[in-house]
């Protein structure tokens, strides 16, 4: 019905059970995540499991012979593997769309798109099949099917979790992390997964520093802003309305001005484009026609962008994250909407902001970019603008390293009732 | 007559000279570089002039208004400041000609190069005007010199030695360092210059581990090994005799192979061309033929390069790094030619190596760039295959952070009678 899933580990899950059942009758210590269900966005390794990344080509390959290092790290936690999760094709995707496997399906409406790349880990969680799920975030993947799906999901600081035996996307920009119905498990999965690991050289060197119950703490003292400027264009109704809902909640009146924003998105399409490129240049020239059409033309394009202006992108880079770091000597979060619009319908291809048409799969990227670009922390918290209907996600944005302040700003809204990700009820 | 110099400060050596009589004097400590005449190649700021960086363009701007760090850390050390002095166009040169101020010439032999890009720091040390000249290099741009014009040089590891208040060629393979006429000028004005600097955004961080007479230690315990693969190809006789040399006075028999040099090389190139390319492409838009015509060519052909081909140049670097790692993990030492061939006559423009004929400049650097490349520390340690003819260098190359390693094994070659720097005789 979802297609959230596209390979389930059920025995596996059954094993892990029983290990845990058996542990409890031996009176051990019950993990912290003891028998949470679980799933990880086919990208990440699974062993015995073929890992697609979302493609056609990859399903050639052997399966993996060890699990991803968080895969490890939540299972040693109690959770329960069930499975690997559909996802947009080598995660170059905002819709949630797949050509090989089929589009995932949003929970809220199965009409609708999930929002990607991590399509299945937004419907999963959504629609109660898994209580966390691991996706990747590059450009908003995590950031966008929580959006879209009404979860809540945690892009770490660039490095803070380890992307160990998964498939990249794009080295420079690729972030893992979890997607949950509350910050508790969010939390909760984050202190999970955190610390070390040599299998991933991006990876912190710098050791754990859990959340625990931190995230309840409140709010008091915190400097929160909205973002003016670029986060304020391209608006539509809902995105407005969500971003009011934090703001009034929150008590927020100051607005902050994050320059260049717009130039930031555009250095994180080219290096994008040119990372995603050069990592797929010899299957592009093996096998094109395996490709799904549109992410090929997408690396084709990306294949023959000067050199001179990828580096110019990552000078401006610099710059851009020096800015934003000076920005939060006046502010401890800031507040932007995670996406323009509601969960689109599928197979939609154009989307009006401001007055004018544009393709919509690249402008539903329009908030989330210019953040990842930078590796700042972030949590997507779902709103609830117009009641019941859709939600739409707020992404509460912390200087680097301070997942702790965005977690305890997400649980203030959690709390206040003004955030929340039920199960859907999604029809037959 | 060398054309070492293009800007002479002798008020400020004077007054410089001045101030150390007068504390001593009044009885102060003398400081370590007390009167030792230096001078810095023309990318280095000097307050109060213009830095030219080789260039025609960059003498329109304003002079500095701040030394570079290099140049306060060696005055303070009691050094007296000579001048600025002759570089090829922008770094970006293998053979210390210049366009618009005409070639330095080596003290050996006044018709032939310098070697470059730091061709007039080669010359001042050698012809015995400056007893340290400061250098940068990139792909060679210490090394060449100091084999060409026979002088010691050091290029120390990457992001050791602070470009603060430097005008940069390519900033992820740009380092800086000293030329001397001994070991041991070499190592007192390496610990003058050590340390963090906030100015350089890639200098590092850890304190300084001073060489102090450690240089002196002998070279007990050391094993060394001389680079075979690429780096026996393309010899003249005279980088072979000069590596000989130094393998018998060092006792060295066994021979290492560092793989891939020569997609090493070809990785420096595209990095090399990529970067400079997009660093100038501003003043290449506006003043096109205000550069010189054949670095014009170069920048040009970079600036067209696509970015799929230095993504790549980019991952096999971390490879390439990391394969010269666990080779030290046998080795401490690592030696090799500096350049295939003696200091050839000023405007040559091709050489016969291997029996092919090849253009002269890109193929002077064939053994310094894959070493730069991931910026190893090395000594250019000056030799004399043929009595008192022309000198060649040897490269010392240590892992990084060790250039200990190198100074010891340079001095005991210089202890040795092996390799020497004296002052040049030349001729009016």
């Amino acid at each position: 019905m979802l297609n959230a899933f596209t390979d389930v580990t059920a025995d596996r899950a059954r094993m892990q059970a029983a290990a845990l059942d058996a542990a409890r009758a031996r009176g051990d210590a019950v993990p912290t995540l003891a028998a949470a269900p679980f799933a990880a966005k086919n990208l990440f390794d699974i062993a015995g499991l073929v890992t697609r990344a979302g493609s056609r080509i990859n399903r050639d390959h052997p399966p993996a012979g060890a699990d991803a290092t968080l895969v490890t790290r939540l299972e040693a936690a109690g959770a329960l593997l069930l499975g690997g999760l559909n996802m947009g094709e080598y995660a170059y995707d905002f819709t949630g769309e797949n050509a090989h496997d089929g589009p995932s399906r949003n929970p809220r409406d199965t009409t609708r798109m999930t929002g990607g790349s991590s399509g299945g880990s937004g419907g999963a969680v959504a629609g109660g099949m898994a209580t966390i799920a691991l996706g990747s975030d590059t450009n908003g993947s995590i950031r966008v099917p929580s959006s879209f799906c009404g979860t809540f999901g945690l892009k770490p600081t660039y490095g803070r979790l380890s992307r160990g035996h998964s498939f990249p996307f794009v080295a420079a920009l690729d972030h893992v992390g979890p997607l949950s119905r509350s910050v508790r498990d969010l939390a909760a999965s984050y202190d999970a997964m955190q610390g070390p690991d040599p299998l991933d050289p991006g990876c912190t060197r710098r050791a754990p520093e859990p959340i625990g119950a931190g995230f309840d703490s409140g709010i008091a003292g915190l400097r929160i802003a909205r973002l003016g400027g670029w986060f304020a264009r391209h608006r539509l109704a809902e995105s407005d309305a969500a971003l009011d809902l934090a703001c009034t909640a929150l008590g927020v009146t100051a607005e902050a001005a994050l320059p260049e924003a717009e130039r930031a998105r555009g250095a994180a399409f080219l290096i994008t484009m040119a990372e995603a490129a050069e990592f797929h240049l010899p299957r592009l020239r093996i096998r094109p026609a395996d490709f799904d059409p549109a992410v090929r033309d997408r690396l084709i394009a990306g294949a023959l962008l000067p050199a001179s202006w990828v580096q110019t992108a990552q000078r401006f880079r610099r710059w851009f994250a020096a800015e934003a770091a000076a920005l939060f000597r006046h502010h401890d979060i800031l507040l932007a909407p995670a996406t323009p619009m509601y969960a689109p319908r599928l197979g939609t291809q154009a989307v009006t902001l401001d007055g004018v048409e544009l393709p919509l799969r690249p402008n539903i990227g329009v908030y989330t970019q210019p953040i990842s670009f930078i590796g700042l922390p972030v949590v997507a918290v779902p709103l609830w603008p117009a009641g019941q209907a859709l939600p739409l996600a707020v992404q509460v944005i912390a200087p680097a390293w301070r997942e702790d302040l965005a977690l305890r700003v997400a649980r203030q809204l959690e709390r206040d009732g003004i955030a929340c990700a039920p199960v859907a009820a999604f029809g037959a």
